[in-house]
């Protein structure tokens, strides 16, 4: 993965120091909240997808940080308001920002994030693009309202779970890849092969994820082990533990998931099981299908550095450890 | 204002329907909540503005309602991240979403209807409609951080009060009049006029709704007589009478504002002063000098029916008693 990493190093001090200067432009309040979210980590996949994308496909616009920028401002915003519903107490290993601002400070500062990226993206003068950035918000929205509803439902099954990964990250991240295609073409068949590649690594990314929740080390990825779990999520390696469980064990597990009243015990327990039946490894084959579905669409792209990057991060996705 | 009435008469009914149609293809949860807030009334004051500006410069294009409604939309949005954050009880006189749906649920539906607004408005092929759109929701949020931030505070002063009445509603009805603008005409003083009148309009809008919170009955407004002190907001008619009091006095009163600490009593005798010093009136005629200012932008418009529908516009702002 020389190529990826040679590119990471290239590209993320632009993309940091992009960041920082449009953070130090926001308002009071919403620049400290801001900075803290948007400056204190973050793998930077969004942007770097955007910018690869549309050098891959022949690019003449020079100036791609708004646009790679504006994708990870998306994707940061959608954090923002993310953990205030979750009441998550971590976000990239360190305190979230609406235990350190206040939950009307966060919401609001995810919505100027929001409003940001929309700007930057209409600062190319192209409307295709403030679309696609709509579409993009609009599925995660969606995805995740999904899965807030499946909280309470007796059942989550492979399609609804599908459904829902793909609305709170695939889509954004086809977003991501779509909008360098737009950048650099107005040939539909380019944005398709570039949102088919998008969409594919963004559900074996967050495939991927679920299945770290259920063996991460809080130092590996910032959260605690089991954290889905402990939230009464459904993700891929639980359903694959419900589906070899007796009609009356799954249903009092999702019952307990539901109400929140799996012990402490019965967690470590299901972790356990969940880990010595190789459902966490078993997730990221099906991940390793979706990366597969990735590369196949990469056969669009003209062959050169860029596409060794995308092929490259779509192994990077799949292997990751945190 | 005959000619205004006429207008929304016949104006409505579309913006109504075009709401519906668009919320019926929503998801979902998401689908009762937008369905809640935005066709459960609502004064479509931004839409109308929108069609009625870009008719009033010579507009073509004969599909308005998806820019008009995007307005509405952005709005509503607005109001969803608002009630929840206030913790407010009613709206439009009726259960404050949060309260029927989740406060989860309502964050993302709002989320959600801004983003479909942003689409709608990417549909016209204008980048320039996005950057706008962008624009008024960022000042929209930071309008009302700022207001937030200042709960705070020890002392609000014309300026501050100014700067979060412009931020938090003046700057989402220039918005409406400037997308108006966009869609008839490419000439940046059209744009610039239509801003004006706006944001002047805009300004005397809220001057007469925090009059209003000073005098009104919750069955014309739907909200309850002094809601804005009872939540430690402080807008212009307190702000006369704070610049009336001497400093002990007017400092014991903005500590209890601060701690919420002020009863019942106190409060209907702060309501009680503001009314017989004429605190809200003289806050209606603050706003007549922002409707004159409005005014004044017109002149750069076209007579014609469109342009006395806008003069009547802003009449009816600066009368209107809820």
């Amino acid at each position: 993965m020389i190529e990826l990493k040679t590119y990471f190093s290239k590209e993320l001090p632009g993309i940091n120091r992009f960041l920082e200067s449009e953070t130090a432009k926001l308002d009071g309040l919403v620049q400290q909240v801001a900075a803290h979210v948007l400056l204190g980590g973050g793998k930077r996949i969004r942007p770097i997808l955007t910018m690869a994308t549309a050098r891959a496909l022949g690019c003449a616009e020079t100036n791609l940080l708004p646009m790679a920028c504006a994708l990870e401002m998306l994707h940061t915003a959608t954090l923002l308001h993310d953990d205030v519903l979750d009441g998550a107490e971590l976000r990239r290993g360190t305190r979230a920002a609406h235990l350190k601002f206040g939950v009307n400070e966060t919401i609001l500062s995810g919505d100027v994030l929001l409003a940001l990226a929309n700007q930057l993206g209409a600062s190319y003068g192209k409307a295709r693009i403030s679309w696609l950035l709509a579409e993009g918000i609009m599925a995660t929205a969606t995805g995740e309202v999904m899965e807030i509803a499946t909280l309470g439902t007796p059942e989550v099954d492979r399609q609804t779970y599908l459904d829902i990964i793909i609305g709170k990250t695939a889509k954004l991240i086809e977003t991501a890849c779509c909008c360098g295609a737009v950048l650099a073409t107005d040939d539909p068949a380019a944005e398709d092969a570039a949102g088919a590649f998008g969409l594919n690594l963004g559900i074996a990314f967050q495939l991927v994820d679920d299945a770290l929740d259920y063996v991460s080390r809080t130092e590996n990825t910032g959260k605690a082990v089991g954290g889905d779990l402990r939230e009464g999520k459904v993700t891929l390696p639980l359903i694959l533990l419900l589906e070899q469980m007796d009609g009356s064990e799954a249903a009092s597990l999702l019952a307990k998931l539901r109400e929140s009243t799996l012990t402490d015990q019965e967690i470590n327990s299901i972790l356990a099981t969940v880990d010595e039946k190789g459902y966490a490894a078993a997730t990221r084959q099906e991940a390793a299908d979706y990366i597969l579905k990735a590369k196949t669409a990469l056969a669009f792209f003209p062959d050169g550095l860029e596409k060794n990057v995308l092929e490259q991060a779509a192994d990077f996705v799949l292997a990751r450890e945190k």
